[in-house]
């Protein structure tokens, strides 16, 4: 291990050096000055860190919003709303907006997204103008609070199946909205416990005895600080954090609500009692509906990766000034960082940080274009729709993984790590539960292979393989072409990958490319295999589901790393292009190293070459190690928001 | 993959039935009783799980110590003290019951185990009977509370270098305690913040100007309620978890205490003022005092396990009543754990839980033995400190990974995810780092090369590898012999291991086995050749750091895979013993195929047979399934314990 990993600074390796200010613009990008302006309020308002250990839950939770709203006066928040209506019109300025406030504390920005995201997101998305008028100016300001009501006790992640009722009297034009059983009661919904006075409550509509299926609905849920008649509301209580949010569930007992209170953008029942939609398909109507709301997840996504750089920056610190025994000499113990151990802890995830957060700027990208109507197509909304959903579940747990693993010397509240630990949880969990979203995304891969699939119709696995999928262009590809699409991944032919350098990331995006054709191709033959044995297609869904998540995290690691080459690429010469190739590679070959496994049981490693990677990831973490500090630094994260004076101090 | 499962059933595979109150009284052992005091108790005080939550952070402190007093008065946190001070006379009953004890309230525990283990053990294991007669009696009874002053800012894991003072007046036959500058405050000290009136503080002993190295002293540090003069303390505040244990910093400033404080078990100072000592050694009389605290890694790590179980007893019942979508047909949707996914992340969790209890098993015995007198030699201590560093560092990491992998649906304070995930993560730190541990561990095996060594002592490499290790019999193994070694361990020669069984536990222990001694012999080479090289002792071994946690955490695996392996073959013939024999081979095969990249590396796996096993461990998964919720159920949780009505009522 030590000779060879010395050859490399025989052989005339420079150590870059990282221009902190240059990298900082960078990872800034276009959103620099929202950015900055988040971080100024972040700091004016760093005292929420204290006050979040400090004050009661109920207390808390009226500060939250005291500064949520405060927030909304800097025009912070509202970035992603239409000028006319006092928002900032600029749908990518309001995801970097949210990203950077997750800098500070999560009960801050989960509110805002709550408040602006899924209820404002949803009055914009899913409503028409006269909705627009009506509550948009003063949700923006945040005096009008509301609640986004979707998720049910008995259904967290099957939306289309949701309890709640929306019955349309004809007579009074009107809807009557009822909560069908104790399973349909709306539950963890944020906003519900305190501060909502109106709720967009997505509910089964029923015209005329038919089911339309699942629609939103504007409802007030309290009436001069008063719970609107009908409605039952309970709090959800103390939390394991984010105890300045106020969840709660509700309940509706026929509750009134005009016609007009349908978010009418996509579907409307008539002055006559006749429902129409400009989308004839119901599931596609669904989903169109569902699609709009996907700067939701965009925006989790890139908050868990910030998040992330908190707990990063604290322990990077820590470790570049924490001196432990076992030292290099009696006199004087070594500092933390330079263990081999803590290296491979720490600067690896530094790597993937930097990752996904340039995957986050191609994902941010995407919806922007999409929203703004720069590129606004079918085939643009589903590849949006995947990517969100995949950078989202790989962005949150990464977040988790990251203040676990370096939460270990953090276990007082005046540090951050309890605080991040506590709030970042449920990241993985909400706005789609990460794995749901995997699922999400492997089934947009597989519908690539539904020509395989002719007679799953009558089998019903066609439900289990496009069920949530957005609709698909399908490829008229055969298991043959498949084959021969899987050695096409490799430019030098089929052995070339056995020669080619480590570092070449040519090499690196072959090595992702290659696992991610072969884990589909994989699940798309066990799925096929278990419907000819004409077994229960339920049970051969549950029994290739771990494929099925595996193939969609490989696919997506995949598009991490070609964001991150492409980033590379087109920086200028300089210590700050090297230090991020260096980063670069840390995040391929690590990737690479973790599924060594799998790339040596097929054929695509040898015991050597496995083994040389490890040795190569060793030395990476060597050459990035001066350049630890500098890394973290970059990210611009406020030192109030660090707190934990005696780690970082 | 559905193929080669099915057949298994085609071939007369029998699945086995649970005798749930059989098997508890496997799990509960000679210590049945004991289990059942602690089990009752819980009950008893069941509500203090809602007022961790309810109360603030004083009148929880008051309200948990409270608690201990009423536990001490049944009996059960005393059973390891002497009986003619009070106490139960079993040092192995203690260990059981604090393992039980982990069911309920982590503060409780906690709690306890500072006053009794950590506090008390020093009292009855550093002192003499003029230490036991004073203070035994009454903090038995929990009237006397104390705290254990031995981490200090500066020095986590490092206590040999601790910087306390404690300098022998021999003019006034006084010990002057001062805390010699802000690193040598005494820091995270439980029961220090308010309830303690004594302290055992851990401080460098110096008699006529000459240094003898860290010795214990007992120095009251509250009078009446009020902090004793020269002593500051301060609150650590509120911490993430474990909320009803009072933590504080320790300032000492020149605080007399008469000759006698000292805790004079292994070394006193004569009424002339002359240090004297049974143990010649300073080092090997360090390392005698520390030796004789053992039992509270032990008993933190039997702790880890049963967190654990609670935090999978909820998840299992959970996943066996949940239904989610994606379901085999459209009326009902499937169970959870019908899921492959869900039984992959469940289930070797299960077996990995059952593996660490015998292994507790094996630890707690030796314990029990070594300080009853039973079996009390230098290697029976040595076996000891090593096993219960290795068991208590796998043990905790376990808890931490089972809540966090369980966590995922219990977002809420309701059920007691929020609480374990708290309260639980400082376990991996306290009663030693479990990377320090791991390095302990390392080291105890190391010098078994030792005499590879030979030239290491000048170049200060010895210290790195026998420091912390406990002495040991150099065995005389040459390079050599040692490759003779690695063969002799596939009973059926070079190529057996590649035609076994895999279900065969000779072959699993041989895998495991020869991982351990092959990474030994890797870590040895490698320290040889890095001071061969004359490089920095210290640099070569940060170098190798990784590979010294990577050969202690194989050492501990095969301990407890062989304490697993040893425990099915004990039982009678049945139904548990074949349900034991499952979970014995998911746990084998499963801990394997996690290390599979490294067999395949090392040439002990081919790629064929590395997907034989994780094909064994589904199948294994699958049989394990129907009896998931007995199993679960026989570690005899009480219901009381799991909240979470809405998850598994």
């Amino acid at each position: 291990m030590a000779t060879e990993n010395t050859s490399t600074y025989a052989s005339g390796y420079v150590q870059p050096e990282v221009d902190v200010r240059a990298l900082t613009k960078v990872l800034d990008g276009e959103y620099a000055e929202i950015r900055d302006l988040v971080r100024t309020n972040l700091v004016t308002y760093a005292s929420v860190l204290e006050e979040a250990e400090e004050l009661g839950v109920d207390a808390f939770r009226e500060r939250v919003r005291e500064l949520v709203v405060d927030m909304a006066a800097t025009g912070q928040t509202g970035m992603g709303f239409p000028s006319e209506y006092g928002g900032g019109g600029d749908i990518g300025a309001s995801i970097a907006a949210f990203e950077t406030l997750a800098f500070g504390d999560l009960s801050v920005l989960v509110k805002v997204g709550v408040q602006f995201g899924l209820f404002g997101g949803a009055i914009l998305h899913l409503g028409t103008e006269r909705h627009h008028e009506a509550y948009l100016p003063d949700l923006i300001t945040g005096q009008l609070m509301g609640c986004f009501a979707m998720t049910e006790t008995g259904h967290g992640s099957n939306v289309q199946a949701l309890g709640t009722l929306a019955r349309y009297d004809a007579a009074r034009q009107e809807f009557v909205i009822t909560t069908d059983g104790d399973g349909a009661r709306k539950d963890y919904i944020g906003n519900a416990a305190r501060h909502a006075e109106l709720a967009v409550v997505f509910a089964q509509l029923e015209v005329g005895g038919k089911s339309e299926g699942v629609h939103a609905f504007v409802v007030p849920v309290r009436m001069g600080g008063e719970v609107a008649p009908g409605v039952r509301i309970e709090d959800d209580g103390r939390k394991m954090g984010l105890n300045g949010v106020d969840n709660g569930r509700i309940w509706f007992d026929g509750v009134r609500v005009p016609r007009e209170a349908l978010l009418n953008r996509f579907a409307d029942v008539t002055t006559e009692g006749v429902y129409e939609s400009s989308i004839e398909n119901p599931d596609r109507r669904f989903f169109t509906m569902l699609g709009t709301l996907v700067q939701g997840r965009v925006s989790v996504g890139g908050a868990g990766v910030n998040a992330a750089k908190v707990a990063l920056v604290i322990a990077t610190k820590y470790a570049a000034r924490r001196r432990q025994f076992e030292a290099a000499s009696d006199a004087e113990e070594q500092l933390l960082l330079d263990y081999g151990l803590h290296q491979r802890r720490l600067l690896p995830l530094i790597a993937r940080t930097y990752a996904l957060h340039f995957a986050q700027d191609v994902v941010r990208t995407q919806l922007h274009e999409v929203f703004s109507g720069i590129k606004d197509d079918a085939p643009a909304r589903r590849r949006l729709e995947s990517r969100a959903a995949g950078t989202k579940a790989l962005g949150t747990w990464h977040a988790t993984r990251v203040v676990q693993e370096c939460g270990g010397a953090g276990y007082l509240s005046v540090n951050r790590f309890a605080a991040l630990k506590a709030d970042s949880d449920i990241f993985t969990t909400f706005e789609g539960d990460n794995h749901v979203l995997l699922q999400l995304v492997a089934k947009g891969l597989l519908t690539h292979y539904a020509s395989e699939f002719e007679d799953l119709d009558q089998l019903g696995m066609v439900r289990y393989v496009t069920n949530l999928a957005v609709e698909t262009v399908i490829e008229k590809t055969s298991a043959h072409k498949l084959l021969e699409r899987v050695r096409d991944l490799l430019p030098g032919g089929d052995e070339w990958d056995q020669e080619a350098g480590l570092l070449d990331s040519e090499y690196q995006l072959a090595m992702l490319r290659y696992r991610e054709e072969h884990m589909l191709a994989g699940v798309a033959r066990r799925l096929k295999r278990g419907v000819d044995q004409k077994r229960n297609p339920g049970v051969v869904f549950s029994q290739v589901q771990d494929h099925v998540i595996a193939v969609a995290h490989a696919h997506v690691e995949r598009l991490v790393l070609e964001a991150f080459v492409d980033k590379v690429r087109a920086l200028p010469d300089g210590g700050n292009r090297v230090a991020l190739g260096l980063l670069c590679d840390l995040f391929a070959l690590s990737t690479i190293e973790a599924d060594r496994a799998w790339f040596m049981e097929h054929g695509r490693l040898t015991v050597q070459r496995s083994k040389a990677i490890s040795r190569e990831v060793n030395d990476l973490c060597r050459k990035v190690r001066p350049l630890a500090v500098g890394l973290v630094d970059a990210w611009g994260v406020p030192p109030e928001m660090l707190r934990a004076p005696d780690l970082v101090g």
